[in-house]
């Protein structure tokens, strides 16, 4: 045990995004050493099919475990959404946490009046994966899903405040809202569900556009909260003293990796600190 | 040559964008048989290294000179700006068309105090295909380059007029034309290239925001009539009787495919036109 106990975490996404969940992970657990991949030479995942994103997935997985890890994270919607189940077959000895099923549970948590709104990616949101899991806790709730696809592009662009954001914030999410106002049951739902991981970086915008009072989970902290759960029931946590690493590994444009993931880290990430993989 | 006449014209995109020359392309030359091939598992090309959109770009032109094709058109921007040289190494029998020669033309002739602005792709802008280009053509011509990303994003989603696409194109556009203004040469841009495929779609927003005496030059229209000044050169056009056949082929998604391609094209695509195939 003591040997798998200092094996790194692995994760992947299809990009950038997944780094929100990374810098979550370290805040909760900064002894762990984390390897990151970004696919990002196949990015965006969300508008793929789920044939498709879950060989894409695997071949992610490959690498992670080729380099050897004790758990993986799929730090990305699409991808738990709909490959969970093929990465469990191609990899039976390894733990795999997905970030739907956490932000599931969070969203059950929070609600109070049991009317829940999910946002994400167009694949994210037609598969159902979100809704499948809320039911799967509450079945009673009542869960409005709806795609943000634009939501991606401005968080890349760095596009986070400000009025366009704000109007792409107000176009995709008031009709959300006050269709519920409009239904036959005038449930507001008063918890949303970010389940893109890039949707963290537009809080600032989305609070400003719906009711303060609304819960706004964020799959990332409460995915680190699973991984802590999992390392710790499993025994494999590494003893708490000092540091961990993190290595950055991307498919395509390490330069571009970085200037992007500095947004999505909050701290600088220079280029020569991330390593070009070829799948 | 009679055999070489019948033969079909290859065109190929990273996605649906490309669309846009193909309608136009038909419009010029309604006889032509067409095959049109859309990379849509690995979209976009425009946030991709320009060796990763070159290995690309000539697997999509292999997909298409195995079915037999007479001339190739790159109609996607950012294989146009880095691919050209390696499909005509890789294919030296197919005459190759890209998109950003024509539209270089077309805004030089168009502009009259020798002043263009040029909105693209992140890697296109960053490439500087169309300020080479306009530069061999034209040296003196003063030329204002800009990424505007968030465009693809809108025109997928189908967020073409209105309030958000006129507040992006105006955060976007304003800077750019505003510069002028402000510049030691006071010489605001008569002509705007759109060298992206996408966006002839957000034209009636950008329309809104800048001055309507500036030439709009869209590379689809220009990117057909060079097509057509190939065939013709060569010999290869086909009888002028009929309409030709278009065919449609996907690397991902048949049915995503026909839906934004209707948006694209603007008449009905049904899935069942539309082939996957696997590069």
């Amino acid at each position: 045990m003591g040997k798998k106990e200092n094996m790194p975490i692995g994760m992947f996404d299809s990009g950038v995004g997944g780094l929100t969940v990374l810098k979550a992970l370290h805040e909760r657990m900064p002894c762990e050493d984390i390897i990151y991949l970004g696919d990002t030479a196949r990015l965006p995942y969300g508008t793929k099919s789920p044939q498709t994103v879950s060989r894409y997935a695997v071949q992610c997985a490959a690498e992670l475990v080729n380099r050897g890890i004790k758990l993986l994270v799929v730090a990305c919607n699409t991808a738990s959404a709909v490959a969970l189940d093929a990465l469990r077959n191609a990899y039976p000895d390894i733990p795999v946490i997905g970030v739907v099923e956490p932000g599931a549970h969070a969203a059950c948590k929070a609600s109070r009046n049991h009317a829940v709104a999910v946002i994400a990616t167009e694949s994210t949101i037609a598969g159902g994966a979100y809704q499948r899991a809320i039911h799967s806790i509450s079945p009673d709730t009542r869960i409005i899903g709806h795609p943000c696809s634009l939501f991606v592009a401005l968080a890349e662009e760095g596009w986070t405040d400000g009025h366009v954001p704000e109007a792409v914030a107000r176009q995709y999410l008031e009709p959300i809202f006050n269709l519920a106002t409009g239904a036959k049951t005038p449930v507001i739902p008063d918890t949303l569900v970010l389940g893109c991981t890039h949707f963290p970086l537009l809080v600032p915008a989305i609070k400003n556009v719906i009711d303060p009072a609304t819960v706004i989970v964020d799959s990332a902290a409460t995915t680190a909260e699973a991984v802590h759960g999992e390392l710790t029931r499993l025994n494999f946590k590494r003893a708490e003293n000092g540091y961990g690493k993190t290595r950055y590994l991307t498919t395509d444009d390490a330069a571009r990796f970085a200037r992007m993931g500095t947004r999505f880290l909050g701290t600088a990430l220079a280029e020569h600190e991330v390593e070009l993989v070829d799948l």
